[in-house]
């Protein structure tokens, strides 16, 4: 809707009434309208925005529009937007542009911001380092409630945030104090008298995820990041957080599904070409190793010549292995990502997995016995179906819920022991178990 | 090491240290090491613990724990955590609880208490209403900047979050304004000058998913709930939403793993019976469908007995194309949960798909074809498979991509159409297509 009447305002020349219905829209609104837009159409209601608006606007875009855009503003309507971005945001930008893009978007900076955004460039990818901000306000111990908000009110205005604040003596943290406590005190009293030093911090080579998942478990709006000197050099907030935690949400979910995690590209950004490239990989390599189910299957290729109803059960019996298996892997998986699970729990973690194998197993057994004595009239072959499937499902269960145990143990992401591999490996012992019990019980 | 050391102190009835000692651990900490105590040392810890740390670390707990703790505490106890605790955290609490212990609970609160408790529980399971916060700051509009951070530091310390207070008419939303824009603006100035009045909210009603969404997207630290006659009645804050955040993807990866979400419960507070319930009803209705490709395999009975090494490329087949199904279900069912891809992209994700599709294919089956030549000199073979590779992999990429966005459509959840019912629908596809093309090649 908003896009229609965006686009009739445009065409009839109403940039005054136009310019009036952006600053009412917000910024993640309009970068969201402006890339359904024409190139020139972009271009054009860019140039209508408010600095900021402008800067925000940019912010919340993707890579595509951003590059048609930077393309098209002048040396001086850069720097506009530089100035006005946030440092983070601007090295997010500055990470994903072409490298004659960056040049032209570091020209455009004072040689001190310049300074600060390289530092930042050099922080270890989905470090702390690459997510924090750099500003924030700092306090220092001996300073009153009352000159700490006062502190607060005149430079709040530049800061992304000011709900925490820190203090630090000689740039080393020393504590930490949140506005509603500045707020709900008296004004005399001193920042060491209310400031928390027993506060949580990261440092900037800890891993993002960590970070993501101190903020989530202690509820935090924002949390310092320190040098190996305890020297701070800046802050992760929850927004962050929270982008960063949908982004390795769809990485596992990707890696489970047997995806070489690519950029951070969206799935549209991405070309066919980078989709195949990612795709592949796993692909081939499950592909080859499904060569093992097929040689145990070749293996057994004179049972099923005597008895060819034999072989119409496989799909059945792989199916619901692999089906087990992933879904104990998965659990697995996800309580390692949430910390729930951790390696000395994987007796306990084993122990659960069995029971529950041996309780689906003869349900599972059960209902397809009574199916193939309905449909078949042959007890022996219910039974040698069940005394498989019993098998199976606790195998697979074991292994679903091994592997990621011990890939996380060994340094690798759990995630790569997802459906795929599991069901490939399933597969062939599944076979395997089948024929062995199968030509022992019809003597083959 | 610090429940060693906690423990350590209880055997040495060091009371007044392990008190000092608590107070200086964060309640999510306490929680955490409680739960791992033996019920007895747990309850000690829980009534040397200040009062509202001892609400705090109530909160955290899981069910077993507070189960435990709420059996051994007196009735005036269990006043005092009630009393202490935010409202919508002890609505959270009842709603896990056994029948007897929610009336013990609700038993222990002052009527107004109860009768806004039963208000919180009657909101549907997954809405805004059940996540909310009923605790929050609202200004009139006639009031000054000035009267605002007065009534914020008189009122502070009780209400949950107070970084984004909002303005209310008649009990009705009309604006919002954040704490620094509080602070950084005149002491004079009216809130109706400030106030944004174009805020964003969410209805008593809505989902819980699309409040997150809104908090995720636009970076919000709260959102204000209204009924249907835009009458405020709470706020949800975006600690909460990031606890939603982590249910919603631990329900869509179980579900994607063929689980049937069950409880809220955690892994190992699951019991066994409930995993095996949970477990099962896909197991089986997998396994029956899976009678299906049996069926297929079995019509082509004559084929194998004629020609047995074909039987040996079908796991293989039906592994890759069960694989390639669930990588573009993986990505199409996140693309759905991260607002990237709607219903109407259906024919931009289906054109991409089969692109990828055609690539990868093409890649395998030259893969493939070079091994099959190697192993068994054999190049209509290798030619044959390969057919099959490139159509399965194309039916497998089409059925993975469309079925999320028509369950979408349908208003079916996209992560049913997940790894297990692709790799079913996949497999007996891929058999029929496989055996179609060998019996005409080799004219079985």
């Amino acid at each position: 809707m908003e896009k229609e009447f965006v686009l009739q305002m445009l065409e009839e020349r109403q940039f005054k009434e136009l310019k009036a219905e952006l600053e009412n829209m917000h910024p993640v609104d309009i970068a969201e309208m402006m890339e359904e837009l024409e190139d020139k159409q972009m271009i054009l209601i860019f140039r209508l925005l408010a600095k900021d608006e402008a800067a925000e606007t940019f912010t919340e875009m993707n890579n595509d529009a951003r590059e048609i855009l930077l393309n098209a503003l002048t040396d001086s309507e850069i720097k506009e937007v530089m100035d006005e971005m946030y440092l983070d945001d601007a090295v997010d930008v500055l990470e994903e542009m072409p490298a004659n893009v960056v040049d032209r978007l570091l020209m455009a900076t004072d040689e001190e911001t310049r300074k600060q955004i390289n530092t930042l460039l050099n922080y270890p990818e989905d470090s702390a380092g690459s997510i924090m901000n750099v500003e924030y306000i700092a306090f220092q111990k001996e300073m009153t409630v009352e000159e700490a908000i006062l502190k607060i009110r005149q430079v709040g205005l530049n800061r992304e945030t000011i709900y925490t604040c820190y203090v630090t003596e000689k740039r080393k943290l020393i504590g930490a104090v949140s506005l509603r406590e500045l707020l709900t005190t008296g004004d005399n009293r001193t920042i060491e008298e209310i400031m928390e030093t027993n506060m949580l911090y990261v440092h900037t080579h800890d891993d993002q995820e960590e970070v993501v998942g101190m903020i989530s478990k202690y509820g935090l709006i924002a949390i310092p990041v320190v040098d190996n000197d305890m020297r701070m050099v800046g802050i992760v907030t929850v927004d962050d957080a929270i982008d960063v935690l949908e982004e390795e949400t769809t990485e596992d979910i990707s890696m489970m599904a047997g995806i070489v995690v690519p950029s951070e590209d969206s799935y549209f950004e991405t070309s066919v070409w980078e989709h195949a490239k990612s795709r592949f990989p796993w692909l081939l390599f499950l592909m080859l190793s499904a060569t093992l189910s097929g040689l145990v299957l070749g293996h057994f290729e004179a049972a099923i010549v005597a008895m060819p109803i034999l072989n119409t059960f496989v799909t059945m019996l792989t199916g619901t292995g692999g089906n087990c298996g992933s879904q104990s892997s998965t659990l697995v998986i996800r309580g390692l990502a949430t910390d729930e699970i951790e390696f000395k729990d994987i007796f306990k973690v084993l122990f659960k997995e069995i029971r529950v194998a041996a309780l689906v197993g003869i349900m599972l057994a059960v209902v397809n016995g009574i199916r193939i004595v309905f449909m078949y009239h042959d007890v022996t072959l219910a039974l040698s179906l069940g005394i498989t499937l019993l098998f199976t499902v606790i195998i697979a269960k074991t292994i679903g819920c091994v592997l990621p145990l011990v890939a996380k143990k060994c340094g690798l992401d759990p995630a790569l022991m997802a459906a795929p591999l599991i069901t490939t490996l399933v597969d062939a012992t599944t076979i395997l178990v089948y024929f062995s019990i199968v030509t022992k019980i019809f003597g083959l």
